[in-house]
């Protein structure tokens, strides 16, 4: 096993990016609703621009600003947001269209590698989600794709959304184990940035397709995190973990 | 279906009795450390005393009298209690000793027919403790029994001791679901009473022999549940899950 990690008794994940593939997802989840509604954008355009309010919505949380609210009540108000900048006729489209495509974000597809690379991890360390989704979704996006979590931590856990150093601590503290006993798993240099930081160890998954074929960030690991790998098989297999 | 349940979305466990055979294990765990401490007591009863400091000991945090501390606090207070009264040597004892000793509550075996009846009900529900047990406590005992849970709700979350109503409220939205359509699942009268008012459904799984052969308490229903049975592979049965 890689000797940054030979002490770690939990692995904790981002989601959305690291191990289900969001942009794919919403856009299946949303083609239908937007011809149905005449809405003329292409769904993996809808899906990045839904994406794109999800930072500074939670900036408003991290401030202080706003109180603590989980993360389905701002991604429903961003699809708001973005159905009005697209002119959306908010008298045709009922409530339960709008409940049961935010749900989107509870139906996505793990990658390819990810039920295999985290049910190897497993056998030998405590796995959960560290994500800034919250309870409900996290268990729901495990029942749709078989992701086998023991546990689930993160941002509704620690009441503080990533990168903030309380969504690391709290979650540690969770699974009963001090931030050195932790690894935090990423698709994001600046997760694992964060993480570092509150003395967390660090994965880094390259996931290049994340944001489609045209991604710019991410591409590369922005620092020597202690395990670089192409997938979660592969950080399994770096990790020691057949 | 048991009609009754027809909606229920998630099921919520308690676990210490309802799940996991506690008293064996806790005893299975002591054996060693009082033989080798020359500590006169049987572990069945070593086990059974123990246990017995636990519903004090979280009515204190009920009450409002002590803030939220989690249960593995109160379980290793209540081991040094027990230790005290048996006159047991403490300048012989190693803080390790007691670390480990402590986590016996993490190291429990399942009822037999605990790993099918889960593995039955989950392909249904979404399946996770509602105890009063800690997070991470939870989750190792999870690993160590092989209960395939979908997320870990109960008092940690909550912040609140089982039956304070909050508990029950918390752990439902934590799911994402309103209390009707949670079902409770418990060994014992007074958590379903205190799940049933807090507006959850309730499943009865009869445990005679959680506190030993000459148990007293619970042995029957005490009110018409909306599931009574003997074990979870019936429950799951009952529910229709196969």
């Amino acid at each position: 096993m890689n000797r940054n990690l030979h002490d770690v008794g939990f692995l904790g994940f981002d989601v959305f990016g690291t191990v289900v593939d969001w942009r794919s997802g919403v856009a299946r989840a949303a083609e239908p609703f937007l011809s149905s509604h005449g809405i003329d954008i292409d769904p993996l355009g809808f899906a990045d621009e839904w994406r794109s309010l999800y930072q500074p919505a939670m900036q408003v949380v991290r401030s202080g600003e706003r109180p603590w609210v989980k993360l389905d009540v701002l991604n429903r108000e961003n699809l708001e947001t973005v159905l009005s900048r697209h002119d959306a006729d908010f008298g045709s489209i009922t409530e339960a269209e709008l409940v049961d495509l935010n749900k989107a974000w509870e139906r996505l597809d793990p990658w390819p590698d990810s039920v295999e690379g985290l049910t190897r991890l497993k056998r030998h360390f405590a796995i959960g989600p560290l994500s800034n989704g919250h309870i409900a979704g996290m268990m729901q996006l495990a029942r749709f794709g078989g992701l086998p979590w023991d546990v689930i931590t993160g941002a509704e856990v620690a009441k503080s959304y990533k990168p903030m150093p309380q969504t690391y601590l709290r979650s540690a503290d969770a699974v009963g184990l001090p931030p050195e006993q932790v690894g935090m798993v990423a698709a994001h240099n600046v997760d694992l940035k964060a993480a570092r930081a509150a003395g967390l160890r660090t994965v880094f998954i390259r996931r290049p397709y994340e944001h489609g074929p045209d991604q710019k960030t991410d591409l590369e690991a922005a620092e020597q995190w202690d395990v670089i790998a192409e997938s979660l098989t592969e950080a399994a297999e770096s990790l020691g973990c057949k």
